[in-house]
């Protein structure tokens, strides 16, 4: 999406051989681009949270193999490259996915032939993450001019999000926030409710961030605002990410999502989660008994970064030293709240019929 | 209540005939007990926020015409401290009555006798909030004592709060926390999750603060976590406090509480709410209509205060310098999602009859 006027990938390969990409770590603050010279970088990039999001994380790493290929291409070199770059972030299901693609498309080629096979395949991936992203936003956009049209198109079309499922998440266009930027770029008056998502700020942080310099209308709200929001009238539908749905159609994302959803079902308004198909898990069924639920570390609440008046980036801590925290990164919304999926291939109830007549190949 | 092992109220009398406070806007990062000399300061305490909480600023009120009275009594006088207090939080009710009833005690005294008058009234205002509080939490210790006999007793029984009901909001006890504090101290093994309650981060900065000085088992999480948290049976109740109850059971209090009830609700826990009875608005039935909701300043969610690695407290922006944000401070709870309020004179359900069947003479 567009940086100020100029269109932007999250990663983009350089002329020289290099990679870059958009540091997120100093974001909203900061807009810094890094250059990838090698393997190591990626993986720090990686490690550091330079890169997030699913998507972005499995690119990145495909990188990363394609820079170490450039270096030295034999068995060994692939190995190390790949065991590198796995270590990053041990749970990243992406990760490991766009790493065995990477393998299973290296190991059989003659050593010379690597680096170049490894550069179009981590553009492949790049290209292929646009190009789900832009479907989910085409098979989104009419769920936003239906709202906007049983509104009169008066006013604005007022959505709300949680987190970061934006084009920052993945390679661009994003998950949820695609069908957003294409009803924008149609002309459709909205506006988006970012909720901030504590404790990591995902929403104040880049939702917001990417939202302005792409010109979309937003506000930043608490957490704790949405439900109000929505008793008043001024949220007109919900639109969320997620990191894993069940073949029933529950939905594991950011923890709070569920307290959106049920606000949603209270005021019978739209809860709609976007998602790439490889976001459904097709061997689980309930997501609340059988989605195993991150705990990260309590610092992440106790502890808080910020720009300080000079710009500089400081940490401060807003609890008493002595009280514990704990933190639950996820949290699932049962089926029963969510109104559709929104996926590459259609829009569908959060059913497991729903699932299995877009995914018949996969449901059997 | 106790801070390590010595008990406080909110505010006291010194011997010298100044007035002390615990300065809140230093909490959680240091303990500051700051001398209120005169009438002035008093305003400032409420004015700055080194005082909050409903009751306390009203108790605060009363000291500081108390404070202005020692060095002049006449009706001037008297007059112009009560515009000077009147004017520091204009939408605070308790602050009004709590002047209210100055005037009309100090008016029709001798101007000598005026002094005295004033330290007396002070006192008592004191002393009838710390009465009403402790019998809220009389009146509460038994669904508390009831929920965790339910549990078989073992364990511990948790009980989720939000924002700061605590002693710190009043003189002593609290609302919401008084239940919680007698039953700890009846030993009852209790663990407290405390909503962080962005924006001003009340649960975060206090309420961890006054029951980890007290020694009550807690722990903080962000505002998105609690329905996750009752979702895996780890919340036994809610309880939380009010800033208004409308005469039909609807509850306005801190944005966010409104989703935390709707959670209780799917995961069929009780959610109660603890209130004195001037908390109720007898003139108004709908609250979700009738209770016009403070927009407060962007900045209270762009920005936020903690303490720097050397104890400093900072002031740091979250989000992207031209988002905007949007602050709504309170929602309201429809009475649906109450299970039962705890006042002062018992526990009633959130309807007109269960108000009115406690308070027969207000409800006519």
């Amino acid at each position: 999406m567009n940086i100020d006027g100029i269109p932007y990938r999250s990663i983009w390969p350089l002329d020289d051989g290099r990679v870059a990409i958009i540091d997120q770590t100093r974001l909203p603050h900061e807009f810094v681009v890094r250059e990838l010279s090698d393997c190591a970088a990626a993986a720090r990039a990686i490690a550091d949270m330079q890169v997030r999001g699913a998507p972005l994380i499995g690119a990145t790493a495909a990188w990363g193999v394609a820079l170490a290929m450039a270096e030295a291409a034999g068995d060994a070199a692939l190995d190390a490259a790949i065991a590198r770059l796995a270590a990053t972030r041990p749970t990243a299901v992406n990760l490991r996915w766009a790493l065995d693609r990477l393998r299973a498309r290296l190991a059989p080629l003659p050593v010379a032939e690597r680096a170049a096979a490894a550069r179009a395949e981590a553009a492949a991936i790049c290209d292929e993450d646009v190009a789900i992203n832009a479907a989910i936003g085409e098979q989104g956009l009419p769920l936003l001019r239906d709202a906007w049209r049983a509104k009169g198109e008066r006013g604005r079309l007022n959505i709300l999000t949680h987190c970061n499922a934006g084009w920052l998440a993945t390679v661009d266009w994003g998950t949820a926030l695609a069908p957003i930027y294409q009803a924008h770029d149609a002309g459709i008056a909205l506006h988006v409710w970012v909720d901030e998502t504590r404790p990591r700020n995902q929403g104040a942080a880049l939702t917001a961030w990417e939202l302005g310099r792409h010109g979309v209308p937003h506000a930043v709200i608490t957490d704790n605002a949405g439900g109000h929001l929505m008793q008043r009238g001024e949220v007109d539908l919900c639109l969320v990410g997620t990191d894993r749905v069940s073949a029933r159609g529950d939905v594991c994302n950011k923890i709070g999502t569920y307290l959106k959803a049920l606000a949603a079902a209270d005021n019978d308004l739209p809860f709609y989660v976007a998602l790439p198909g490889p976001t459904i898990d097709w061997t689980l069924d309930d997501g609340i008994a059988g989605i195993p639920i991150e705990e990260r570390e309590a610092r992440e609440i106790t502890h808080l970064r910020g720009a300080d008046a000079n710009g500089e980036i400081r940490e401060v801590r807003i609890t008493p030293a002595d009280s514990p925290a704990c933190n639950a990164a996820f949290d699932v919304t049962p089926a029963r709240l969510v109104t559709a999926l929104i996926t590459e291939r259609g829009v569908c109830p959060a059913s497991a019929a729903g699932l299995a007549g877009l995914f018949p190949e996969r449901a059997a």
